[in-house]
């Protein structure tokens, strides 16, 4: 994308200076403005050009954080929090330079409550480090959107991944947070209750934000028993719209399926070649069942039925852990196995989501689509969800060919939103998206502003992502 | 609750003169003034006193709330929402006059997409009425407060009930709204994919705003399959603390109950004598399960051995609707039951929720606080997400007695409040439990107040209600 499509937000000089000297004298060796480091903040995985911020701040508490802010806001200089920069629409670009805030030292688990099936975490802890320091106590925490990623970050995109369909998306998970507004001052924004309705939802809120209302310092996670049993198992289908069909009669039927994932036929060559797979090259859904070892094996049973009344299968299942190991470690590897349909290309990830029934449509207007611009871009998807990814592998040196992707994914975007759909299931808008904000929200984009502006009157807070110029 | 504790609300007469006119003119017969209907608007399933609005609207669209709306903001009149006016904390009431907006005329299901498993209604229709509705799809939609309440209402209170420790509450099931906002915009807050990245989430921070943000004229709602099976049980307790571990127990073991309700002695003894129940006068836990056949076998099974380790049963348990469906409804009867303990008295309910590792100790606390106070005060609870209701039985006559029943629910809340907790799980803020709100939340009913400022300027939008005066 060309830096000039992006939102601009003007440069502070002098308030910048400001912050820098403030900051080197309050945080030393924790505040850092080498190129080096201020880059790598910039980055993500995306082919939006880097807008580096012009110092990183470590912190390693909410009080220290509400310092920093409120040394920006006293001299208007931006504020871009920092998980571990996986975000996938230039989320941690600083477009108008500023202060990047690294949650690379808020990595504690302050306090698991096993019987309450909740814990809090600082925003710096990524998925599977809590999983790990939670091995011992029989629970996990379900949200799994592929990258190692701070649960911080997955909160400020209202992320989720392959088993939304079953345990729901961050904005299920959170049950309550602490942030420092835009003006310094700290807020929880709710207590350790699973339900409330006291007052407005500030947690979902702040959920899915992307920084641009408040900076992320603790959260309150729902945890679950780890499964007695888990099975999983791959179903080839004829064609991606009869794999379409299973999966929603399987919702349809209540299967508490905990993954229900769809892999088009260009992704599952390149997956076969690169996780060495024994499956044909047609559609697939992978699944995973979580449940008693009875229940595991009655979902896959009744699953294996509905796939065979729809010419799907043989649909092959093991509750052995290590084969199933092996299934999802090739599912994860997607993008890797996808970059091998092209070497040296760059990907472009998109992630629209639409009601199941408009799935199968959508996914084979954007494969005909994908044929007609001459594209090379596999596509996996979150079925149970309607949302799927579309990796389209560019060519970095060719502007005809990044201007022809952009052009085909705004298509996409604008085919999913016909649909009664989104732009994006779970990566956020970024900078990416924001042309698309106005056409799937309308009226609500003012709505959207005028919550902004009430609570970073400034601007200060990650600006120039969300929305548009 | 004396008028002079509530947050007052000026009256603009000249503004409501004027409304009032241009009301009857452009809606004729289906704008009304009479005291009676006026009064009928104010009423709430409380000990609140009336204070009516001064004139009721009965829109038949979108278009006109807005045109509603739109002449109440140009005149400074307060807006009220009015579904059927089962809520418990003054929501309906008026305090500073102005129109009621009954939505009893907008109760047409708009659309039910079954392979979605959504659909999409006015905020009229009913619960009750949305289920018979979908009786021949093989769908229903959950959420049960108790009382067949308008699902706008329970929207705008984010209420949940027996089921929301299987199906969630209001705030999970809301994909997305229309509302008409403060200035009369029409705003859609969102679409029909299952989950979205895009922006703030509005639908969210409308669900439980309790008509103080915008009037919600459209809901679209998630569906579920109705279970292939379903059971439910009775299981009596040595002790509370009994009851609450073995609740602890079985979601920790992730059993997927539907329902599991706790009932305290004194409640039971008023079922036992009501609905002529054959269960001894002990703390019981009803419980309910949905699944396949066998699942619900296995579930009941696993739960009678979590009983019986913990001193409790016999757990019987049926299979049979009528035995099933006389169960329960002993269960949502334990209203009306409660009534008979003292014969003359009004209920005051009250809605704390706690995590549930301090559910007994909550609940014991409060039933020696009971004693201590010399009140008659049955307790239900829907265990499994730590909410419980306190049903005081109180003299309305007897000023001294009013004024012990506060002091008694002020220190629950508090308690609540101190274990983590909040003074409401499903009920909302409304009138009555406002001074609760700045002890729950601090600093975040500041946040609170700037959202809602930036979204209703005038202040017209249900005013009085949710913040403190």
């Amino acid at each position: 994308m060309a830096i000039e499509k992006l939102a601009r937000v003007n440069r502070e000089e002098e308030g910048i200076a400001a912050v820098l000297g403030i900051l080197k004298q309050r945080f030393g060796e924790r505040f850092q403005t080498g190129q080096a480091i201020r880059e790598q903040h910039a980055h993500t995985t995306t082919y939006i050009p880097l807008q580096p911020p012009d110092g990183v701040a470590f912190p390693e508490s909410t009080q220290e954080v509400a310092e920093i802010v409120s040394a920006c806001a006293a001299h208007r200089v931006p504020v871009i929090p920092f998980g571990v920069g996986t975000s996938l629409e230039g989320h941690v670009n600083a477009p108008g330079g500023g202060i990047s805030i690294d949650m690379g030292r808020m990595n504690r688990v302050l306090a698991v409550h096993a019987e309450d099936l909740d814990c809090t975490v600082e925003p710096g802890v990524t998925r599977e480090q809590l999983n790990t320091y939670l091995r011992d106590t029989g629970l996990f925490f379900p949200i799994d959107p592929g990258a190692n990623a701070t649960l911080g970050g997955m909160a400020a995109t209202r992320a989720s991944g392959t088993n939304a369909v079953r345990y729901g998306t961050m904005r299920d998970n959170v049950m309550a947070l602490t942030a420092v507004m835009a003006d310094g001052r700290i807020v929880r924004t709710g207590r350790r209750a699973r339900k409330s309705s006291a007052g407005y939802d500030l947690t979902r809120l702040i959920v899915g934000s992307e920084g641009t209302l408040g900076v992320i310092t603790s959260l309150t996670l729902k945890l679950y028993g780890i499964p007695q049993a888990i099975s999983g198992g791959v179903c080839p289908f004829p064609s991606l719209e009869r794999a379409c069909e299973a999966v929603i009669a399987t919702i349809q039927m209540g299967i508490p399926v905990a993954r229900i994932e769809i892999v088009n036929q260009l992704q599952m060559k390149a997956m076969i070649g690169y996780s060495r797979l024994d499956y044909p090259e047609s559609p697939c859904l992978f699944l995973e069942f979580h449940g008693s070892e009875a229940g595991v094996a009655e979902q896959a049973g009744s699953f294996g039925e509905i796939a065979a009344d729809l010419g799907g299968g043989p649909f092959r299942w093991t509750a052995v852990a290590e084969e199933r190991a092996a299934l999802w470690k090739a599912r994860h590897d997607a993008y890797w196995s996808s970059l091998t349909l092209r070497p040296g290309a760059r990907g472009l990830s998109t992630d629209v989501c639409v009601p199941i029934s408009r799935l199968a449509e959508c996914i084979a207007e954007t494969e005909a689509d994908i044929d007609r611009m001459g594209l090379i871009a596999p596509i996996v998807g979150h079925a149970g969800d309607g949302n799927f990814h579309v990796l389209v592998l560019i060519d970095m040196d060719s502007a005809e060919e990044i201007a022809r992707a952009e052009e085909f994914v705004a298509r996409l975007n604008r085919r999913a939103i016909a649909m009664d759909g989104t732009c994006t299931g779970e990566h956020g808008i970024g900078q990416g998206k924001s042309p698309f904000l106005v056409e799937e929200h309308g009226e609500g984009v003012e709505v959207m502003k005028a919550v902004k502006a009430a609570l970073d009157p400034l601007g200060i807070m990650n600006p120039g992502k969300i929305f548009p110029a």
